[in-house]
């Protein structure tokens, strides 16, 4: 948490005003933003299905950013980026690395949601000296159960919430309880306290092609999780409609070095962001060297 | 345009306070709402897919009402109606008629929007004393060109306009210039003025049932429009994605007593709301007796 010494201007401290940058490695111009402290580890995160900048919790972001540098970025293909979206989780972990490795990094931690979480385990496994520690939410393994029904679970609750004026998030990533609606209203309310330099949305060639690439992640044979030696954290809500939260509770036995939050109640797929006071602080805590 | 004689109380005048009422018929409770004069042949306007109550432009049934007896419903298992919807356009015609007899009528007009106008089309065919005056706005015949992709043109536009956090009807009723932009933001904000006794959403079971329907009537045999006694009014903009616009011209040139409103420039698919200025006067016009 010393100030900055090389960089010409003071970090921000929140990812509300973060700027937008850009590094452009092999033909692709990749969109991110970067807060936090200069010195440590940086922590990528791995954006999930549709997700842009602007889709991350900034109770969230600058939590964690309070004491570490924390880095959003849009894979090839989606929001700001360039590039065409792959159909593979393989080939997008290909281009995360692409990225990172693009900033200079040599090591870093990473915390993947949902389809970043797949993305994640897929770079930790091919890059072991890369990562360092790994952060799993609302995510499963290769294979497993109800993932390859995600195109079906995201189709039709895009429809209801188009039908009934809603935001999909929340029949996505909340529950349908009281305490549910109103955990979802206010993270909808929360993704919009940035108001200007917004990302660009997804299109929907590139959504379609994530959702063809989850889908063949969850048709695989089951993963191997034994090949992810570093330390995971695994967190999800006990009702993830997604990803099955069963798929959290698998990770996290099945990692050599897997430890599961507790499942948060009446939570689901958004779990780490209706329960950020109890996620940011169990993160920073693993993270810790 | 005389007083009501034998209603209670006098016929609502806005479009925005008029109440909910229903009629039950054969174990199917149809919602709908009624306003203008008592006297006159009804206008019975149909519904386009996903369409309650509350997606009639106020201004064109305010505009209709100011002389004619106009009537909104929700068919079989849409919107507050109970039951479920059927999958084909001539059983929710069936449907159609039940409700018209269920309030007494032996002879009405129509106004049918995109599926409402095939709706329109089976029961002028099939009643053909019960239909007076039609018109078909937005629509086209059994087997017309593309109306079997509307679902592909649907679902694509809604997940564009999840992704953008658009109302999906600037993209599926309006053109993407500055100027159909403008009518689509208007026409949504209209939609909103009503904000008491709002009808219910369509379910997602009742829209996939509608899409079904309209995938079948898109891939019907050309339909024989000779069928079709009454004078037809046909109206609808010169770009229209979801049921291509030259299904209006080819409605007009084969139907024995069809009459083509030109087209109206630089609209779609919601050309008659978008237009009402031009059409409430014209359809007036073709109404009178």
């Amino acid at each position: 948490m010393s100030a900055p010494s090389s960089s010409p201007t003071p970090a921000p401290t929140s990812y509300k005003n973060t700027p937008n940058r850009s590094v452009s490695v092999r033909g692709v111009t990749f969109a991110y933003r970067q807060l936090g402290p200069d010195d440590g580890v940086p922590l990528i995160l791995l954006n999930h299905l549709a997700a842009v900048l602007d889709n991350w919790d900034p109770r969230v972001v600058d939590g964690l950013a309070a004491r570490r540098p924390v880095i959003t970025f849009d894979n090839r293909g989606v929001g700001a980026s360039s590039g065409s979206t792959p159909d593979t989780v393989e080939a997008m972990a290909r281009d995360a690395v692409l990225f990172i490795r693009a900033l200079g990094y040599d090591q870093v931690d990473l915390l993947g949601l949902s389809m970043g979480g797949f993305i994640a385990q897929v770079i930790a496994a091919e890059e072991p000296d890369l990562v360092r520690k790994l952060i799993l939410a609302g995510t499963g393994p290769a294979g497993g159960p109800g993932i390859d029904k995600v195109t079906a679970v995201t189709i039709k609750d895009i429809l209801k919430a188009v039908l009934t004026r809603k935001d999909p998030k929340q029949y996505l990533f909340f529950t349908g309880t009281s305490g549910g609606r109103r955990a979802a209203q206010a993270f909808v309310n929360r993704l919009k306290e940035r108001t200007d330099d917004r990302d660009k949305a997804i299109s929907v060639s590139s959504f379609r092609a994530q959702l063809k690439a989850i889908r063949r992640w969850g048709l695989q044979e089951p993963a191997d999780l034994s090949r992810i030696h570093q330390p995971v954290l695994v967190a999800n809500g006990e009702s993830d409609r997604m990803v099955p939260s069963v798929n959290s509770v698998d990770l996290a036995a099945r990692l050599p070095q897997g430890e599961l939050e507790p499942l948060y109640p009446d939570a689901g797929h958004g779990g780490i962001f209706q329960r950020h006071d109890l996620f940011v602080p169990r993160a920073l805590e693993f993270l810790e060297p």
